[in-house]
């Protein structure tokens, strides 16, 4: 068993209207200095040993993320 | 600047439908191996030098995170 780490994040180019909400929020609350937030997705998955890399980043991009709008990351943890 | 990654997770013992039904969907498009999944939010963060891991904690608990049914974790980018 491995386990595996998907972040899906809104690509650069791309608006992110909770990330804005999120920091027009923060001074209303009290905190300052926070310039930018972007919000997106994190997936933790339970592998078999027996799938590799290339099985796992075309999960990631069939399933877990839009490639029009978002980038995505695979990551095994240790 | 410094950036700052904030992890948001259902806690283990918190369903989590949406994981659920991404395994349900795996072997169905031919992916076989994943055992389980968990879905949460990444946020991204650009902080001014200035704010504190302090700081940095009280914004992913009181606005990023359900602290009732998600666990979170703050971590800075190099």
């Amino acid at each position: 068993m491995a386990r595996v780490v998907v972040d899906v994040m809104p690509k650069a180019e791309i608006l992110d209207p909770q990330g804005q909400a999120i920091v027009g929020a923060l001074p209303r609350l009290g905190f300052d200095g926070v310039s930018d937030v972007r919000q997106g997705k994190r997936f933790e998955l339970e592998v078999d040993d027996n799938v590799d890399d290339t099985e796992l980043e075309k999960i990631a991009e069939s399933l877990l993320c839009n490639t029009v709008i978002e980038d995505w990351k695979v990551t095994r943890l240790p």
